[in-house]
């Protein structure tokens, strides 16, 4: 009978605990929480604050007690564990509530002690109005304040998902809300183009989004903040009521460190695929670790529930003797934000620059089902894949409903190791209520092995915004009343795509000729019709659609 | 410069038009098609009737003047093709109106005629009152007699997806319906156990359903109809205002057997992977061809919109030169009917045993989203799959929101040869309005792969409701408030599933133990705990969910 001890309770360790159990129905499982709670649902917290959830308990996903009387684990809250001798194979744990501390022996240990919100070495944060959020006290922190402050307006500090979905959530509280971020974009897993379509819709939401901006300090004056604004062009102060800081999380691996456990360049306790530290004893999952990128093989650490979960149920394996492994991650993740959805997974362009790998991209955009029946809404989807093979690298999705089904799709396609070529291929459920009878994942696909195939030159939104009016024409090939709608760029020669072919005499030939429409599709039947005439010509990739959030 | 006639100018047909056109632009390419419409809804039909689609040209995705103009394409409507004539590489066609025929020569010919509904030899069938809906005209016809004379009570024959939406449609418009099905259950894509849930919600919507029923004739009184309906007990006479046959359909081969054109044994113009005919010169797509089953190998008629669109594509490439190949159909399909989505891809069950194809089953029930967040719906999962190395072999998924992700998942999984192992392991997109950390997905990967790995024992709805008392001892693991809420079978046994460890004693050891609960998760607990403990024991697959319907 051997005696697994669990580090955190949450989502890899209670996943952990679980499992071990159901492998193991006489192992002794002890999970060490210093938190009061377990099993919770940190992934719900801002929409609790935000009353999207109504109830509190609701956010307890199970609870101590009927955890423990269901898996007969023994589960040890408000216990923090401070300590691991490895070669005694004992961990020392401190009564939170007390400080009283003991010793407790295990065979197997399994980390999950998840991450820390970063908090920024500046002046002011540790003040009252002043917040991170991570757990159900953080929650009732922020909670209770806005119930009793009803502040009016909040700085949230990162316009990564949770950020924003705080922003959200403040928003339907009626507080007037200020998003400002470090880089140049909001939501770092999406590329700049797909973020801004993101911005310009929180934006429209009455949310303000200061990008390239950083908090400097914070000073508390007549009970609001003021609050020190910097960017490139210098700095200014301004007022909030609350401020919230989601500047990303670091892995909590104090514990991993003491206990001289290999860590990761990337700052994430190290473990192979086992989910194994470099103590065979010590197993650790979830925000705490590095796994390695599935595309690129890359070592990386991705705070997701979803890995932190997977990651709990086969450390529990390997614990209790089987043979299970982790592949890697593909860092799938999506957020609601406002009305609009986005989601990524695999690899972005700005990490295959980053890293060197060779890739092409296709954008698209398609109703998320039939337009003939009521309630579609469109959806923008970029695709990264190999330029040789075809293979998926990544995607990126961003717009209303069905974003989530065509990210899912993409990311098993990823999995599988699937090329565009199978995207064109998938059979995926039509009827008007849900798709089309070429589903978004299948145009994507289309799009893409034209381009492989060299059945269309793409020119991507940067190149077409730089284009010289000397050397390119940029052919629009909308119709007029969607010009006058949404507008063009300079310098446009308009020719709607099914007049192109009696009205080629009025197409420079000695210019690149750029066709640009509102999706791409006619930029694509532009690029074959002038083609054919013998035109120097490029299609102007996703359209008007995906370049006016650039403008 | 080629000349490419295509026969029909919808789904396969237009869309084999404009690929074409795509790539050849100096092609000559002509559609015949003998109605008066190409490239309309087909799937959108039955949703104008009932008003949900308001506007009829809605129907029409592209008209012929556009279609015409943007991919220079001949359209010939109401123009029907008679004959062709291989050796001259000819087809003779008719206008529709004047019933003057003419000649046209080919150099590839593509044939997309469909499919049409099968009408069945008995008598009244031509009554005005009594219809088929495949087109417009149809539709038509269908909307003036409901417009004009508000029948009250409608009979649907057939209860395949067409039937269906059209009940759900007429019920839309205040029709009260009765659905007779001459099998013995609705959906036959599904299984009858799943098709049993979706029932259940049909009749809970008003609507009647005879199950192993036929329409046997049909005869005006009165401007109603009297229906002799049929079943094992004999036969009664009822009494609709309309009748709507949607008894399936039947490849449109009229033209290709008239060509001698090689046909499969199941009823549909033979075609190879490229989508060629026995002869090279014609190939063929859509609803009138027969393609391999992607899983099982063996020939199927699968008349979709979403293949024929594919296959129209690839006939496209393969006239114009292209090698381009269908690596044949999953049969995914999905349909809205009234609050529940039903939704399967792949083998099932009972096409599994006709083909005798080893296979195993899980059944799992999966909220839609997070529990904590408003709005998640449950969903029913059954996943087929092989028995040695767990190759996902067929799904099918009955409920609320999130059914068209997850059987697009997991039809995207098959496509890609995947196991239930991979399932697990699928990185998923998670956010609380979209999922959970593990997705039902996932979950129903867990099950399989538990069942696989002999870590659990599950018994199936059939075993368990012929389980016998001498012999069998069923454990309801659920709380006193399921029972009594949701009822149970006869003779169990009630611990629930938190005090079995403690209460072992009252648990006869000389009975196999089948341990039932609300979707299967206790039952499974239940499972370890007493096999662990030398019991003879199995866990009611699906638990309640799944044979509540079939009692
Ligand atoms: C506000 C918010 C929203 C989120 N939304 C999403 C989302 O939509 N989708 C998504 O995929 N992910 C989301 N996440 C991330 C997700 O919650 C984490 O990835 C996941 O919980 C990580 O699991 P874990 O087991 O590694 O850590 P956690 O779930 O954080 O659990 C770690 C536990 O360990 C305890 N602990 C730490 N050190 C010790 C110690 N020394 N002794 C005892 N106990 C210790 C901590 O108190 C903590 O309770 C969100 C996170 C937050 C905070
Ligand atoms: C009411 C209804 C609802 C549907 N719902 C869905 C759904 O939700 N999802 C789904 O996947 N599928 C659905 N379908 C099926 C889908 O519409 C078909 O699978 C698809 O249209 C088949 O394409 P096709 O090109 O083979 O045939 P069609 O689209 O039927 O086109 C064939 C055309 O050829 C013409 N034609 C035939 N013979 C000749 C000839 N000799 N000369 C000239 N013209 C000829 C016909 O007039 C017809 O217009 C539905 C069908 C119907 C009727
Ligand atoms: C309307 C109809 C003729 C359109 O056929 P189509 O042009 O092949 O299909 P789409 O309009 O989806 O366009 C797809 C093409 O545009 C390209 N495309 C789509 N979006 C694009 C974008 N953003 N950028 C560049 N190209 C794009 C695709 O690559 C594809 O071209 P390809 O086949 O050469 O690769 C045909 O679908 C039809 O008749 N539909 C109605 C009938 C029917 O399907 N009924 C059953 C369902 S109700
Ligand atoms: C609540 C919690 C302890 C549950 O862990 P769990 O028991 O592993 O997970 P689930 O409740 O989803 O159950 C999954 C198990 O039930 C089994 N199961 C699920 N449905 C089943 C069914 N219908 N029939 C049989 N077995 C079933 C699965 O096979 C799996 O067991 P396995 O791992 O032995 O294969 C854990 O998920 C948790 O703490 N969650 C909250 C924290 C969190 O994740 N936060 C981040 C997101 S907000």
């Amino acid at each position: 009978m051997q005696r697994i001890v669990i580090v955190g309770g949450v989502a890899g360790g209670a996943t952990a605990a679980a499992r071990a159990r159901r492998l193991e129905e006489d192992a002794e499982i002890i999970i060490f929480e210093r938190g009061e709670y377990i099993s919770f649902a940190n992934c719900g917290l801002p929409y609790y604050i935000g009353g999207v959830i109504t109830e509190r308990d609701a956010l307890l996903v199970t609870t101590e007690e009927s955890f423990s009387s269901r898996y007969n684990v023994d589960i040890r809250s408000m216990t923090e564990v401070t300590d691991i001798d490895r070669e005694k194979k004992e961990v020392t744990v401190r009564d939170v509530r007390t400080g009283k501390t003991s010793v407790e022996g295990y065979d197997r240990l399994i980390l999950s002690p998840g991450a820390e919100p970063f908090r920024p070495a500046i002046k002011g944060i540790d003040l009252p109005g002043v917040f991170t959020l991570r757990n159900i006290p953080d929650t009732d922190r922020i909670k209770r304040y806005v119930d009793a402050k009803a502040p009016k307006t909040a700085l949230v500090a990162g316009a990564g998902f949770i950020g924003l979905e705080m922003a959200e959530n403040l928003v339907e509280r009626g507080v007037e809300t200020t998003v400002v971020e470090l880089t140049d974009q909001i939501m770092p897993p999406l590329d700049v183009e797909m973020a801004a379509a993101v911005e310009t819709h929180v934006k429209s939401k009455g949310t303000t989004v200061f990008t390239s901006t950083s908090v400097q300090g914070i000073e508390a004056t007549d009970g609001a903040y003021d609050v020190v604004l910097q960017n490139g062009k210098g700095s200014e102060t301004r007022r909030y009521d609350l401020v919230l800081l989601a500047t990303g999380v670091r892995p909590e691996t104090s514990l991993a460190k003491a206990a001289d456990l290999a860590m990761s360049d990337k700052g994430g306790v190290r473990v192979d695929a086992s989910m194994m530290t470099s103590d065979p004893a010590i197993l650790a999952t979830g925000d705490a670790v590095t796994t390695l990128d599935y595309v690129s093989g890359a070592e990386v650490v991705i705070p997701l529930a979803g890995p932190a979960n997977r990651q709990g149920r086969i450390a529990a394996d390997n614990a209790s003797g089987r043979r299970s492994v982790y592949k890697g991650t593909l860092g799938t993740s999506i957020a609601k934000i406002f009305d609009m959805n986005a989601a990524s997974t695999g690899m972005s362009e700005k990490r295959l620059k980053a890293d060197n790998i060779p890739y092409k991209a296709s954008w698209t955009h398609s109703g998320s089902h039939a337009g003939y029946y009521p309630g579609a809404e469109m959806m923008a989807i970029k695709l990264l894949f190999a330029p040789n093979d075809g293979k998926v690298l990544g995607a990126q999705i961003v717009g209303g409903k069905g974003v989530d089904k065509r990210i899912d799709v993409i990311a098993t396609a990823i999995k599988a190791g699937m090329t565009v070529f199978d995207l064109q291929e998938l059979e995926l459920a039509y009827a008007p209520p849900f798709s089309s009878a070429k589903d978004p994942v299948n145009i994507a696909g289309y799009v893409a092995g034209n381009i492989l195939m060299g059945d269309v030159e793409m020119i991507d939104y940067t190149e077409t915004l730089a284009a010289d009016p000397e050397k390119d024409l940029i052919l629009d090939v909308r119709t007029d009343e969607e010009i006058e709608e949404n507008g063009t760029l300079d310098h446009v020669l308009h020719i709607p795509v099914d007049q192109i072919r009696n009205r080629c005499d009025e197409i420079d030939k000695s210019k690149r000729v750029l066709v640009l429409c509102a999706i791409g599709l006619r930029g694509y039947l532009g690029y074959r019709i002038l083609k054919h005439r013998g035109y120097d010509v490029k299609a102007v990739a996703g359209g008007y659609a995906t370049l006016r959030h650039m403008r």
